[in-house]
């Protein structure tokens, strides 16, 4: 194994951001907010940073995932459904076969995580996209809290 | 897809407060920590920021999951326990047959993750609360790095 | 459950200092980046903060796990196969038959995490070692965001 650390960029932080982020779902599947994460940090002149995504939600979670070919995330969504199955014979049943997968589902992708801001732009990879992933077979209202911690330019 | 970005707030940053929360759990299973972390909160006068956990383990995780029927965290436990079973014919099993399927939940869930704060208050969803998830079949004492990094009010 | 908090330390934050560690993996596995992140913070003389970690890709993770017994490694590399089988008939087939797994990994483990720093130090537990996740069967490029937020020495 080869490693190699890059020169080290320094910025002053001063500033957290904080927004929330509405998405209607349409049932299960991954929906896609990276456009709408840039937007947040273009209207606040972001600079350097990070920006820390969060899901209010037990039944949806939030992925960082290919971008390209829409076939990955048919089959992301089927890897779950794998892993946890709608008829496993869940102890908490009431709101429905699909509600106790969902809550697997959300557990292993997790609620909260952060990408790094340079210049006013996310370092994503060239093939990741933001996603919000939700579990639940029909629609619903999610909403992701967007917070830049770091520096922006004036006004 | 509907999208819907709310108003956006914006505080200064000039604080990190750091404390180290010891969970003692009394085996496999979800510990509920929500409360303690909204007490550090209130202790150190914690106005705008970010709330960030992490648990020095790797056979423990940090989860945040339904907080309303306990039948949801049983589940989950079951949910593990079939991803990670104790019999799958493990390498490493010198500490014991649990040992191995909680290091494999562990990495599942992830030791770290982060809640907003706006006000002082962590913006979970309703039914989210916070959890120590212990993999290991025995009582196991667990540290739980907590820290703040945002804006306080004057002592 | 008995729970006890620490007392708190409190720091001054202002800096962010960002940096990219390049690993060439040799295919599948875990690679291990714990000493190139300590040695990131003795860099720029972080004091108190936290460090963040982001990995720029969709077939690779990062992994927070036991830094003692390969097995454990081994092991963990098992049980995500398991989880992702190469076999599972997967739609998205064009990149072969280890690409689509890798990303069904890569969505399980994640791509972000944090680790405190106190004192210049991450507060790692003493069996706790920084992972890069390979998930491809041929060696890969891999970048990783390396970002401390907090206070530093001054030069």
């Amino acid at each position: 194994m080869h490693l190699n650390l890059s020169a080290i960029q320094t910025a002053r932080i001063d500033t957290v951001a904080t927004a929330t982020l509405t998405v209607e779902t349409s049932g299960e599947g991954f929906f896609e907010i990276t456009r709408e994460a840039a937007r947040f940090l273009e209207r606040i002149k972001a600079r350097d940073g990070a920006l820390l995504l969060f899901i209010r939600h037990t039944s949806a979670s939030l992925v960082i995932q290919e971008n390209a070919d829409p076939d990955v995330r048919t089959d992301l969504v089927t890897a779950l459904s794998s892993l946890a199955p709608a008829d496993a014979g869940w102890v908490h049943e009431v709101e429905g076969p699909d509600d106790m997968p969902a809550h697997v589902k959300a557990m292993l992708n997790g609620v909260s995580l952060h990408v790094p801001v340079t210049k006013g732009k996310m370092t994503l990879g060239t093939w990741q996209g933001i996603y919000v992933a939700e579990h639940r077979a029909r629609p619903h209202r999610r909403e992701v809290v967007l917070q830049f911690f770091g520096c922006c330019d004036e006004a």
